[in-house]
This record gives structure tokens, sequence and C-alpha cells, in this order.
């Protein structure tokens, strides 16, 4: 009966932390939940450790002190993210994906669920030092990657649209330049979406010369926001000066005048 | 040592099957993974499948015949369901969330990953015996919801735009009258998203009349695929008749003349 009890005990902690990443659970609210003493608890959360640790299934820390307790963060092992994105790039150059322009057809994988959670576990394994508040994109194609690592790291998800809409309530809007078309675009945001003096991590979908993400840094210092980090799916390598620096993207893309294209997952992992 | 493998075994089963919901794993892959026979691994899923049921974790199931296996489905129960929108419904009416025009902030919510996971979970578990074969959403609030509903279905997300745009390909644009405010608008979804013959899921944050609904309908129609479902975050109560029918909504918001808000859990829970 015991023995069937830590087994019972193991399964449900495994789901129960794993649906809730990233976030501090007592042991106390497990105790009252699963009738068992905190000893008998301390020695369930070794195992779970040992084995996340040996399946490579994610990272399950103990927080001591007063608001201290178990903790599950998602996190993809270096080799894993290597043979993920590797997967991908292969994937994304084989296919027939090249659109006229020099665009790359990718609308596909940036909402697949599993895909995008893959990726919003790895920007999320590089952010969670940084502890931002939230998670900002800009509409629309970044928001599926940009949701999944505001799951893992348990923030919200913050969307910046083209313009403001009348249910989005009063809104900043800011004009920037679009760094690739040199178009001035608009960028709009709710006031009530963000808090002066929160920290906040951009993810997107594609940066090129890097306009809208200095867009989004510039929106952020409207609302007193500090900008810890930004990352992209995929990079589009080029001579010229980007508009932003220290951007993570997981993949980085070139065509030649030939039009050939290669994708290379990032190097930075 | 046999103890110990067989906790080991639990919590990686737990983990590997949740992360991967509604795929069928066959055992031999666990077996091979885990190091275990096929008789003990059913054993184990035995034990899984009473824990998940005791504690309201979802569904594991058996399935049967050549491509027969292992399968999870994120599932909530309809207590849990109704205490989480109830919960919601709460919030949404006591704090101060009108705005001119009648409309109510939902930004907030609708991008909330952990309120947005629950809200994906009570839509799939209504659909699941659809088998839809891609979420339909059409840009930009519905996105989060409907990605963490075809998270729950393993099926990709497909996202109609506003307008056609260059990296997205050869496109089909559809218009549509939009039902609140009579405006014609055009929706667009790239020739490649979808196939002939598929069946889809529809899923969007707002039913008002229901005429970004119907437009999603025509252009399903325009690629031969079936609807089999359409499933909303909010419904606004109205006398009037709505241009699609048989939708699902999880909450139901009324505005008396006052200006007074109600907003309720779904009746068909």
């Amino acid at each position: 009966m015991d023995r069937i009890k830590r087994n019972e005990r193991l399964a449900a902690l495994t789901r129960l932390l794993t649906e809730a990443p990233n976030r501090i659970h007592t042991l106390s609210h497990f105790c009252e939940m699963l009738g068992a003493a905190k000893s008998t608890l301390s020695e369930d959360i070794d195992i779970l450790r040992d084995v996340f640790d040996t399946f490579g299934l994610g990272k399950l820390d103990t927080v001591t002190g007063a608001a201290g307790g178990v903790r599950f963060r998602p996190h993809m092992r270096r080799e894993d993210a290597m043979a993920f994105l590797t997967g991908l790039c292969s994937d994304l150059q084989s296919s027939n994906r090249m659109l006229p322009g020099g665009f790359l057809y990718l609308s596909d994988i940036l909402s697949m669920p599993e895909i995008t959670r893959k990726m919003g576990t790895i920007i999320a394994g590089e952010f969670y030092d940084a502890a931002p508040d939230f998670v900002l994109t800009m509409e629309t194609k970044g928001i599926p990657v940009a949701l999944m690592t505001a799951q893992s790291m348990d923030v919200p998800l913050v969307i910046a649209r083209r313009s403001s809409k009348v249910y989005e309530g009063s809104a900043v809007n800011i004009n920037y330049v679009s760094g690739s078309a040199g178009h001035i675009e608009t960028m709009s945001l709710s006031r009530r979406a963000v808090k002066e003096g929160q920290k906040c991590l951009i993810v997107d979908d594609f940066l090129k010369a890097g306009g809208t993400a200095k867009g989004m840094v510039d929106l952020m210092s409207e609302f007193n926001v500090e900008v810890v980090g930004t990352a992209f799916v995929m990079e589009r390598a080029q001579q010229g000066h980007k508009l932003i620096s220290n951007a993570k993207a997981l993949m980085t893309m070139d065509v030649t005048e030939d039009g050939e294209l290669t994708v290379k997952p990032a190097d930075w992992l």
C-alpha cells in the first residue's frame, strides 16, 4: 500500500509541477493534497530530480527561504536543442519554401504547438536568470513562440498591435522605421498592458535589419520598462548594420545571389 | 532497486505522455527507452490511469489495434472547469474593464499562458471526438487560446490574416461582412496552409453577431475543408440573429442599458 502510494504521489507530483512551470510550490501544499509528511515529500522530490536529470525532462530545483518550495523549469539539454534545431534547419532547407523576393515560408512551423513549445523551452532556458516580468511580441507570427516562452517562464504575454483598437482601451502609439523596407510603421500598446519598472523579454519570429525589434525597445522605454533580452526564431544573415545588438536567434538563414538557401542552427547554443 | 525503478518509470512516463498530448505512444517505444518489459509497462500505465483519474489530471487511454498504444488527453473535470470559469467571470465583472462603446478589456486574460492553457483544455475536451486536422483562428487576439487548444489536440494551428503577406506565398482571399459593424472586411489564408478534405475546428476570442466566424466558415469552404466545430472564449448575449449556429462559448457577457456588466460561465458545460 505504501509502495503504491509513493508511485501515485510521484506521478501526481510530476503532472502538477510540470503543468505549472517556473512556479514555486510549497511542500505544505503538496502535503495537504497528497496526504504525506514533509520528509516523505522531500524524498519524492529527490527521486524526481534524478529522473528528470537522467531523461533530460527539465530541471527541478528546491528553493530555500521563507517563500521557498519546489520549482520545475522546462529545460532542453544542449544536445537535444541542437538535434531539434538541426533537424528543423534540414527540413526548412530541403522543402520548397522559397518565395518570390527571397522570403521563406515559415508560417506552418511558427504555429505548430510541438515545435513552438520546444522553441519556447530553448529561449526560456537562456533567460530564466534575467527574470523578465513579461514577454513582449509584435503581432502576428511570433505570437505562438512568444506564448510558449511565456508559459515556460510563468509570465504573461503582451502583444503589441499595428494600430490601436477600441477594445484595448487607451494606448501608447509609436512610429518606427521598418529596417528592411524603410517604411514608417506604427506600433501600439494598451496603457494597461504593462507597468512602469517592469522587466521585459522580447520574442519575435524574424530578425532582418532589426527595425521592428528596435521599435519594441523604444516602445518599452515609453513605458519605463527595461528590456532584459531579445530572442528570435530566425535571423537573416547580412553584412549590414543591425539596429539592435545581443539578439539571440535560434536559426540563421542566408540566401546567395543564385537564390540558394542555407539555414543553420544558432552558434550561441 | 526494482522499487526505485518503477518510481522512476512512472515519473518519466508521466512527463513524456503529458508533454506530447493526444498522441499514441507505442509501448515498445517506452520499453526500449525505459528498459522494461511490456507487461511491466502495462501495469505502470494502469497505475497512472488511476492516479490521473483520482486527481483530475487528464485522461489516459489504451488504444488497441495495429496502431495501438497509450494516449494522454488533457481533460478538465466538469466541476474544475466550472470553478475556473466562475472565478474568471467574477474577476472580469469586479474589475474596471468596461471601455467606451460597451467593449470589455480582455487582452491580458487572452494571452496569459496559464489561463489560455485551461481554456484550451476545456475546448479540446469538447472536440476530441470530432477529430479535427487543425485549429483555425483569425488574427490576433484568439491566437493564444487557439494554440493551446491545438496543443491539447496535437494538431497544427492555422492563422487567417487580414490581408495577404508576401511571406505567406499565394493566398486565397475572401470578403466578409463584419456582423456588428457592417463593414466589408478581407480575410486571407495561404494556399499551402491547409489541404482539401481536411477537418477544421474554429477557435476565436469573441462572438458577437458572428460575421468573422461566418467568414472563417466560408473561407474553409473555398478550401473544401469541413468545419467540425466553432468555439469562443466569450459570447456577447444578444436578441438578434447570429450568423452561425452551434457555437460553444466558454463565457457569456451582457451589458444592460445602464452599462452594468454581467459575465457568466457557459451553460453547456
